[in-house]
This record gives C-alpha cells, sequence and structure tokens, in this order.
C-alpha cells in the first residue's frame, strides 16, 4: 500500500470547515477572531520514546496530542478555535492513522476546535500541533499576576501520570485495575479548558502542569517575583497513589509531571467565587498554599518540617 | 555540557515582543490581528534527511526552515506577523543553535516576523514551524480562483534546487562555482513575500513551488475546476541549468520542487497591472501559458509537439 501524502490527507485529515475562513487545502488557512477578541497561540512537539511510549494505542495518542496543546489553551482562560497538524511517520499506516484520527477528533469536537491547517511526512514518529483560542483582550491568565496573600489552587489530582510512567518503567508494581485507572491518566489527560475561562477575572496567574507541580508552579513565582508556601500532604492525588508508599507519593505529585491539571492563584478574599468557577466548570479544585513575598518554593513535611526535596522540573534535555 | 530546555529557550530564542501582545514564555502567545484583518496559518514540518541533508549549515537551515513557510503567506497575499517554533534536536549544540537562530531570526527580520513561542526538545533533528500572517478581510489569494482565458505566470526561475539535490546524489555534475549557483537556490530560498502582497486584487489564484511546479499548478487547476496550456520551454530557467541537457531542463522546471517560487494566474486584461506589482516587488515575473475550459495540464513541446512527461507531483510518501 502506497497512500500518497494528498490522499492520507483528504482520508483522514479533511474535514468541513465551520468556523475558520478558510481550512485544509490552500497555502493557509484564514481564521478571524471576533472583534475585541485577541488569538491565542501554543505549540507542542512530540516525540515517539520521548513524549509517549511506542505501545501506545493510536486513538489515545491522538487524543493526548491535542489533549496537551489544548491544555495551554486553558491556562490562558482561552476558548479553542482550532488547530494546525504536522505529522510524521515511518509508514502511512491506515488502521494506526485511523485510530489517531478518531482520538484527535473526538476530543477536537468536544472542545470546538477545528483542525485548520497541516503537513504530513514520512519520517520519525512525531506530532506537531499549533492551537489557537480566542480571550477577550486582556482578559488571558498570564503566568506573572500572583500577589503575596494569595492562595494557590491546584485542579483534579497530581501524580498518577508519573505512577502510570513508573509502572512502565518497572520501578513500581500495581494491580491491573489501578494500573488501567492511572494509565488512562497518563494516555487521557482532560484539559481544563472549561475551568480555565470559568477563572478569568479571578484568578490572578494559571499555568498547566505539564512538567512538574513544583517546577511549573516555579514559573509563575519567577515571573510575578513572589515566593509560595504549602504542605506537601495537602496536594490533592487519588486514591491509587494515597496507597504508594509516602515518597512515592511525594515525588509524582510534587514534580511527577503530564498531569495537565490548572495550578492557579487568587486572592483569598475570592474564595467562593473560586469554588464556583469550580462548580462551573465542573472540576475539584483544592487549596494548597499561599503565595509569600519571599522568592522560592517552600514546601512543608509532616509537622511543618522544610522538605529537602529535588523540587527541580522535569527538563527535556537534562534528564538521561 | 548539558544545557537545559528552557535555559536554551532563554539563550537562543527569546527576543523582545514588537507586535504580539505576549511572546515566548508564558503558557500561550496572544496575537491581536488590526481590524478587517484576517489571520492567515500555515504550518510545515521538516525532517532531516527527508527535507534537508546533514550537510547543510545551521544559518542556512535556520533560514530555510522559515522560508518555506513565509512562501506559504506569500502564496495568500499575506503579510507575514510571526511564528512558533518546535525544534527536536539529538543534542543541545550550541554551535549549531547559534548558526540555526542566527539564519532563522536574519530571515525574520526581514520580515517583521517575529518568533511568538515554540517548544524544544530531544530527539530526531526535526523542525515544526507554523507562521501567522495577516491579510485584508476577503483579499486572501486562493487556489481557486482561476478563470479559462487568465494567463498563468510564474515568478524568479524555477529547477536550480532540484539540480543542486542531483548533483548531490551524484546524478549530474558541476562546475564549483555553478554548484555554488544552485545550493544557494536550495539552501537559501527566497520567499516572495513582497511580490504576494502585490499580486492582491490582480492575481485570481496563486500557489507556491514546494512540490514542483506541474503538481502544485495542478492544485490550482483542480481547485479552480479548469485545465492550463503551456510550452515547456517558456519556464524560466537560470544560466547554470540552461546549460544542462535538454531532459534534466525539462525536469527540473517542470517536477523539480523546492523552488518557493509563485505560480499564479491574471486576466489577460491586467498583464500592465501585473507587471507592475512585479516592478514593485523587484522580482521579475514570465508568462508561461493561459488558462483553458478542458482540465488537466497540458505541457507542449518543441513544434507544439504534447509531451507525455511524467508531471506527478513530488509526493513525500510515494517516493523512495
Amino acid at each position: 500500500m502506497a497512500l500518497g501524502e494528498f490522499e492520507l490527507i483528504d482520508k483522514y485529515f479533511t474535514r468541513p470547515v465551520r468556523r475558520a475562513a478558510l481550512g485544509v487545502g490552500d497555502d493557509c488557512a484564514l481564521l478571524v477572531p471576533a472583534p475585541g477578541m485577541q488569538l491565542a497561540v501554543s505549540t507542542d512537539l512530540l516525540i515517539e520514546g520521548r513524549h509517549f511510549l511506542s505501545t501506545v494505542l493510536p486513538d489515545r495518542l491522538g487524543h493526548k496530542a491535542l489533549a496537551v496543546n489544548l491544555s495551554d489553551l486553558a491556562a490562558c482562560g482561552a476558548r479553542p478555535l482550532g488547530f494546525t497538524l504536522g505529522l510524521s511517520l515511518p509508514q502511512p499506516d491506515e488502521a494506526w492513522l485511523e485510530g489517531f484520527a478518531r482520538g484527535l477528533f473526538a476530543l477536537a469536537e468536544r472542545h470546538g476546535c477545528e483542525l485548520v491547517g497541516g503537513d504530513t511526512t514520512r519520517g520519525p514518529l512525531a506530532i506537531s500541533i499549533t492551537v489557537f483560542g480566542e480571550v477577550p483582550a486582556g482578559q488571558a491568565l498570564l503566568r506573572s499576576g500572583a500577589r503575596p496573600g494569595d492562595d494557590v489552587y491546584v485542579s483534579g489530582t497530581l501524580g498518577d501520570a508519573r505512577l502510570a510512567l513508573e509502572m512502565f518503567r518497572g520501578a513500581v508494581s500495581l494491580p491491573g485495575e489501578d494500573f488501567d485507572r492511572v494509565r488512562r491518566a497518563m494516555e487521557l489527560p482532560e484539559p481544563r479548558v472549561a475551568l480555565g475561562q470559568a477563572l478569568r477575572g479571578i484568578a490572578t496567574a494559571a499555568v498547566d502542569v505539564s512538567d512538574g507541580f513544583a517546577g511549573d508552579l516555579g514559573h509563575v513565582l519567577r515571573r510575578s517575583g513572589v515566593g509560595a508556601t504549602l504542605e506537601a500532604e495537602s496536594l490533592p492525588r487519588s486514591a491509587v497513589l494515597a496507597r504508594q508508599p509516602p515518597e512515592w507519593q511525594r515525588r509524582c505529585t510534587l514534580t511527577g509531571g503530564d498531569d495537565y491539571e490548572l495550578v492557579f492563584t487568587a486572592p483569598a478574599a475570592r474564595r467562593d467565587e473560586v469554588e464556583a468557577a469550580a462548580r462551573e466548570a465542573g472540576v475539584p479544585v483544592t487549596r494548597v498554599g499561599r503565595i509569600d513575598v519571599e522568592p522560592g518554593l517552600r514546601v512543608l513535611g509532616p509537622e511543618g518540617r522544610l522538605l529537602a526535596a529535588d523540587l527541580h522540573t522535569f527538563d527535556h534535555f537534562k534528564t538521561p
């Protein structure tokens, strides 16, 4: 089978365009943000063996490739509009493409985010997505707005994706049902798009957890010129992770990464509004600490002892 | 040397933002198209060994990675605004990065196109760029507007990039100075950004030549529901290519690819305006044929004989 590039685009990746003025098939796609809206743009490049395992089911990979990008829009409080897809494949495998497109478009349609352009080529398996969203001018959630006295929140739970990865690596062992659950967290993350939009005008800063809670919160602290104090035990975790040894719980929640939850800050006076936004979005949020004047991140263990945990963010060029 | 992802972004890819509301360093970049403007978006994924040779100088690769994307904006008549960069590298080689960034930003600055976001990772050498431009609403040059009786034009010359590739492959042999010249065409293509904008309101359809003249013109013909007739000898070529055997000249101009010239159509009544636009943009254009009612592309050889040349477009999944 020699499915050519153009046939492949036609067969799997051409959908009728609804919101964009012009979609797949011309030199450019044309987008028209509504008056008063800013266009939010984010891009991610996913490489086999680095960002996903070669054993992942193609529909789950299609989901995740878009989910990690939608998560960036969520962290800005933007409403998804569209995306471009660059896809490098070792060979045009129709069963793989069919699954990948199914997972990708199922998530895209749930968020009203349409494919507007792309590029396919033969090569190592790599997926490059750039997403576009819109946000009312001046209302985007930035990393730079946290102020001393603000509360620090995190959505959902942290650490399951890392626990699944450690299971694949053979470092931990889990019963089958627990493994299925944390594997779903790793392979099918749910971008917090509704929560991000509900937090506009309430949150002072936000970031999504891709590299690990401590490292990603660290970006907010540095950009805002502040510090934070929190208790390690306050970080929300699943029942599966809560059954693991304490050091695994701490490592997975603090530095796990691949969570795609939102970490955000809000004034203590607006706790009711944060709760209301979380209810509206249907996503639980947990207050985990507070913003301080003193720079740096202070993580307290049991009895208020300062932990000397390794809080370095996951860095793609530093890890082996 | 273990340069981390964040240090790498800071060192080589963080430039002050001018036009975008927010650039590299937050979850999203924020863009604000001017009122009445549509945003044109295009994306390309370049893989080592497939789209460029591993021997290419990094500054030339930086230039070309952006040039091929700017060429898509040119084919839409859009003015460049910004781009995102996804970069996968086997290791963070500072000399390579310094050269790549130099070539990339030199071209970006010439076109007022700023880097607004990106993603770097370790992996096989791959470059993913998504560019953004703006075009007055309704004025984008599309592939679908060619009408019977229109003239067919091409900018610059065709075929040098392919001749250089064949030299690298050992299929042809060229004197050193000739090789340098065609190698520049392959490695440092000049996107026809000014010409594309000058042709707004004049050209009825346009496409850039990336896969090969015949294949790319074929996209215009199919989308417009028309055909075309042209003489192979009329296709513009460099002095270097004109010294090659006739069959090489024909192959390189008709199906060579990687030219990044504009192929466009315009009503015969507007030849003066086409000439004026070309002068304004400082790019020569050549009238090479006409649009017909009958679908398909008819390429005539010497004495008006219909050539049975292989006009199939370069297809990334079909070539070996």
